[in-house]
């Protein structure tokens, strides 16, 4: 058998999760949430299948929960998106991710990517048999530059991937990032691959630049949630899918060949948990609580924070600390001083070292009080 | 943007099951229990979310249900199978076909493949740029003719596709059909792509030819399993493949970018459940039971049945009815008997008519007896 991944490993968060249960560390790598998911929604999971909500679903989504989600956009972006063509439920964010790649692309095709870059994209375009073309985002902010993705751009660029909030930096795109993407994309064939799954968990009052918003995006986009990561319960694997009409009938084509379709009681239990719109608009609040109080902890530490404004994540660098490589630190600090972090250096693939360390601060406060109590002597 | 698939349209399942919903007829179609699911089973689901199991499981599955199956399969087949490198949890039995094609395919690799096909195989095998080499099961029981598989075998068939119980048929193979696969195979580099969801739900004390069985098929299958169909919850969407160790790796990594993981709450469930061997020991005789039942009430008819000895479905041919083409006739059965059913012509690509419909089982007894009574003055 012939590898169609002969470079992928054992990917960097079961790789720290492992040494951190290894070594009784505290785990503040992969990114899921530590505390419980709201019990309002896991009981309304339970009804439904006590309901009978048992059997096949609609291929494309349970009806309400698409139409639910078609007014959360309305609302929120005031964009009208259709939920019998435009959205689909799928198995989560990475396979709608997945699932875009597979329909738009094909051998020879360049895609955009900025590094540091979630670990999914590049192998789902490599496996696509097409060819990620990287840059990396300017530190410490992490911003995109645009004068280099004009010179990146060519006739055989069918796609940039944007990300935002970002993962692993928690930078997010403004408005200005909009204007430059949108001059960038006009007139070609390039569609964006619009990884938004930390939508919601956005800081200091900036707005989500979903590609929603933006009618000139919208029109080219694949733009991918998650309900787990934002319901905390990243366990779930459910998320979806918003296109415009002629792309999502291509998407539902490897769709229906993939998965299918998704769970049903959940479909059902989200359909009516989110006819409350503060379940949705109160996750942001929440979230920057845990952040402004991690940044409080560690500002006690000998770590710099740099700038940060959504996700899960927060960075830091350890310079004033070590000059060790990311790797070696995280490694090291997980041994010795029990607290597991990711370097960022792993999201890239040539890696590019700048001694920052990615911190998940949705944990308990406790969690995050006896990580950063590891930290102070350092 | 240019179809990948281009030939695929809104499958038969969904266009019966609309049609039946808008004439108001008994769906006996797509395939999916109308009875509920065990209040056991679910209840474990219900609390396994209480216990705060919604977070990430191990992105191969949660261990303690690989354990559980890897333990079945001792039971069932005399197979030892390793559950931290040859099982691994899946969004449902589609997906876990889909990513083994995806693991073993390259352009220009053909695939045998037997027809009536489930629909997924062909669009699943073009998708990776390979070739379905089509064949049909000898009518009226369905078999494989072994020597037109001999004949079609050449240098570039990387694959063979086995399903039993057989969908749309009920066929099942025997252990003559597993010895002629075997000297078929054997010194080849043909991997086997065995669709054994509907495991368990087999008739007529046949025993259920798994590929796990043989070791020498074994050694190059991906086998494919549903938990949904078994367990009257197709809507769960969850399933699993097992597959030798080298094969396992290369799966995962595809996996790895394409779902990542699976739902944790239903795989805590599952592997409690499944401690109790009866839960998957009586299957068979309970559907025997609904399968019976369901001949008796339509020997009244003019449908004649053909054998079948095993999944939801029994097939009819309605020769003494109609000379009318299948689909046309499920057509006007829908709407003016108000019973849907699934014209096995569908299921080729070159639709061949044998004058045969499907009907699901897998039903209510008063669903079943008033489908029937319909059918009854035809
Ligand atoms: C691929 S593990 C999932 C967790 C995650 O998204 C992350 O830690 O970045
Ligand atoms: C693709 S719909 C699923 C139902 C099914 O497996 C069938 O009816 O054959």
């Amino acid at each position: 058998i012939t590898s169609k991944l002969p470079n992928v490993g054992t990917t960097i968060f079961t790789v720290m999760s492992a040494l951190a249960a290894e070594h009784k560390a505290i785990n503040l790598g992969q990114g899921f949430p530590d505390y419980p998911m709201s019990a309002e929604l896991a009981g309304l999971v339970d009804k439904a299948m006590r309901d009978g909500f048992n059997q096949y679903v609609h291929m494309n989504g349970y009806i309400p929960l698409r139409e639910a989600l078609a007014e959360k956009v309305q609302y929120l972006y005031g964009t009208e998106v259709h939920p019998d063509t435009e959205i689909t439920i799928t198995p989560g964010g990475t396979y709608a991710l997945f699932t875009a790649f597979a329909t738009i692309l094909n051998p020879g095709d360049e895609v955009i990517v900025f590094e540091p870059a979630y670990d999914c994209y590049i192998p789902q375009i490599e496996l696509m048999g097409a060819k990620a073309v990287t840059m990396n985002l300017l530190f410490p902010e992490y911003r995109i530059d645009w004068n280099t993705v004009r010179a990146k751009v060519t006739e055989r660029t069918r796609a940039i991937v944007i990300n935002t909030p970002h993962n692993p930096t928690g930078a997010v795109l403004s408005a200005a990032d909009i204007k430059e993407l949108e001059s960038i994309v006009e007139g070609t064939r390039i569609v964006l691959i619009a990884d938004e799954v930390y939508e919601h968990l956005i800081f200091d009052g900036l707005p989500h630049e979903s590609v929603l918003k933006y009618p000139a995006l919208r029109a080219r986009a694949f733009a991918c949630f998650s309900f787990g990561k934002v319901y905390n319960c990243t366990g779930w694997k459910l998320g979806y899918c918003i296109a415009p009409a002629p792309l999502m009938a291509e998407f539902r084509k490897i769709h229906q060949f993939n998965a299918f379709t998704c769970d049903t009681p959940k479909q059902v239990a989200l359909a009516e948990f989110l006819k409350d719109r503060s379940q949705y608009l109160e996750l942001g609040k929440q979230l920057q609580g845990k952040r402004d109080h991690f940044q409080q902890l560690m500002a006690g530490t000998r770590f710099t924070p740099l700038p940060s404004h959504g996700s899960y994540f927060q960075i830091y660098s350890y310079k004033d600390i070590s000059d060790e490589p990311e790797k070696d630190f995280a490694i090291r600090l997980t041994k010795e001083a029990g607290v597991a972090t990711i370097p960022v250096s792993s999201f890239y693939r040539a890696p590019v070292d700048n001694g920052v360390l990615r911190f998940c601060f949705s944990k308990k406060e406790e969690t995050l009080a006896a990580a950063v109590e590891r930290l102070r002597d350092l």
